[in-house]
């Protein structure tokens, strides 16, 4: 669609962007960055930059740990994406000249009683199953690798491919990548994608997409604590510590400034308020797997909203009835671990109007049937162009763009 | 000391107060409030007015459910103030022109467990050992009064006329008082009582007093949540709740706007962080008593420092050897249900330099001993003389006079 256009036709519309973005998480940014990077004439509009999901995600990097049943697609992608995250990291840490907290010590899993541990046995068995990186540890071997866990523990299991990072130092530091590459970031709201005008706009608005795309993105409530260790030492653990503690599931994200994540609630909602309950059910079953929590401040106690979808996956690519508007939502409790699969797979999709194979679970069309009068890929023609060589060589370092 | 001087003196040294008050809680503003209407001169100095102890109380006036074994003298002094407290509301509204969210619905007492009754109903014969006006309640009692109480508790007492008002009304209302009846805030904080030149003052600071005067004050700390019920409606009780539950022993204060007071720790730490653990533990309690407080909006958690005293009394009358500087500090848990009785006895000291006789138990020289080498009142001489007549006829409403 976009290629073969006059020199002329090109240098009419000089001011308009190759991609507009829409959404300033850490999807959409960075999307933003790596297009950019790319020598395209990027755009993000968003009023509020990170302060959507992203601002209440832990920063869980556990494709193993969260490997479910019937999930299989899913976590391929998953663990995909987690094995981009190290050289992400990276570059994205020389890119922005700071820090995002990447940590790598590993994942405990652990449950708290019998049943707890005969639940969680069946999972790690799953997880086994498929070639994961799961060790079953006793108890004593638990707390030889963390003293501070609950002796009481009935035992648990490692996954030390299972990383974290901190997605408040996350979006800042995408942020500026972004901006450094040459990205512009718009302080608007997007209403209705009409207000956008690119030759390719990709809409990455978490929970917003639904209003601007039709597609069934919907709000999951997650209520999430942060604590901060006494006197400002770092947590008594180094792990992230994820469990069943009477039935109730909870994860324990320590950070290296003395900040523990404590989450999260999974609720079918749409309100942001933290509730009594919900409150008192994470402290209690963080108490019961890591006592010495009880004697934490608690620092912080917000709600945020994941952009759900019915499959429990993202979705990723061209919108059947508008090929030059890609999805890349949906991403609900995993928006962290995909960003740089999701990053690198949209924008490949920009440069060459071609899905990589990856994407083919993961497309808007897949949720596109009698509630949408039957438009599929096929019923619609067209097809995205691709924008690669739209702006000439491509530069070597995204570092050489200043906005 | 004070009586007797000549005309010349007095007008030699007009500007300087009679009274000077340091501290603006709810002791000090209702003692500016009432000395100031007698015509005295008056000035508190506070840089931040009701942000001691005050702005954490939940507000309970309750004798009755607080008649502790042990304090016989102290739940006297506690009664005594109750009963000033209807007509004190009445007249604060009155001057101040604002509600004080004073309700008079009654205390329920009740327990969850076996265990718990039995240790209330200790607590209950003792009370009504004392005449004081405990009825014991069956748990169909307890419910047809307030449904929403778990159908799990045990049972329950009504004490009737334990009430309550709302401490963040208060404060307000008695500074809009006191400065309608002529007393001046002077926003600065006091380091040493010479920095005071009046010819009374007042200590009460709180927590404060102790480096202002050497009196055993101590901080005791104490966490304490608020609630909000969902959708701004008000809370599904009316009864102040107090109760154990699994031996935490709990109250549950709520307030016409949709607010319920959840508390509150008793801790000997001088720190104000809020720890995971005391929230756990109220919240804990408190939905086990009353379980649609898991579904309310969580909405702040704060700790405060209340004044203790090596006796739980508060501390009232003129220091041993500065017969010219009274103490009004010390209340610990009792600061809101002791203002009135408080205010109005040592406004009556300081116009006639004698104290009441209920004063007598809760003198600074009770705790001047060894320690202080030995300075009691009769070592140091002297006396208040009174202030009574200084400032000519009094005003009849101390609404007459406006600062």
């Amino acid at each position: 669609m976009l290629t073969g256009r006059s020199e002329s036709a090109r240098s009419s519309d000089r001011a308009r962007p190759d991609v507009a973005v829409v959404g300033a998480g850490p999807i959409g940014l960075a999307i933003a960055w790596r297009c950019a990077a790319r020598g395209l004439r990027v755009v993000v509009h968003d009023p509020e930059p990170g302060s959507g999901a992203s601002a209440v995600a832990a920063g869980m990097l556990s494709p193993v740990a969260e490997a479910y049943f019937g999930e299989r697609q899913l976590t391929g992608l998953l663990l995909a994406s987690a094995a981009r995250w190290p050289a992400f990291a990276a570059e994205l840490t020389a890119a922005s000249g700071t820090g995002i907290g990447y940590r790598t010590e590993g994942t405990l899993m652990v449950g708290l009683t019998g049943d707890d541990l005969a639940e969680a046995r069946r999972l790690w068995a799953y997880q086994q199953g498929l070639g994961l990186p799961v060790t079953p540890l006793r108890p004593s071997e638990l707390r030889d690798r963390e003293p501070a866990l609950a002796p009481r523990l009935r035992g648990g299991a490692l996954a030390p491919t299972d990383h974290q990072v901190d997605p408040r130092r996350l979006v800042p530091a995408l942020r500026t990548a972004a901006q450094r590459a040459g990205a512009v970031l718009v302080p608007q709201a997007v209403a209705h994608l009409s207000d956008v005008d690119a030759a390719v706009t990709v809409v990455a608005a978490g929970c917003g997409a639904a209003a601007l795309t039709g597609l069934p993105v919907r709000p999951v409530k997650g209520q999430i604590l942060r604590l901060r260790a006494p006197d400002g030492v770092a947590p008594g653990f180094r792990h992230v510590i994820r469990g069943y503690a009477d039935g109730e599931p909870v994860y324990l994200v320590p950070r290296a400034d003395g900040e523990v994540v404590l989450g999260a609630t999974v609720e079918e909602r749409a309100d942001t308020t933290v509730t009594a309950g919900a409150v008192q059910r994470l402290l209690r079953a963080g108490v019961d797997l890591l006592p010495e929590l009880a004697e934490y401040d608690l620092v912080e106690a917000v709600a945020g909203l994941r952009p759900g979808t019915p499959d429990n996956a993202p979705i990723l690519g061209p919108l059947p009835d508008r090929p030059d508007v890609l999805a890349a939502t949906g991403h609900h409790r995993h928006g962290i671990v995909l960003t740089p699969i999701t990053a690198d797979l949209i924008t490949e999709l920009v440069l060459d109007g071609v899905p990589d194979p990856l994407l083919a679970p993961f497309g808007p069309e897949r949720f596109v049937g009698a509630g949408s009068a039957g438009r599929t890929p096929a019923a619609t023609g067209g097809g995205l162009g691709g924008l690669r060589g739209r702006r000439g060589p491509e530069p070597t370092m995204e570092g050489d763009r200043w906005s």
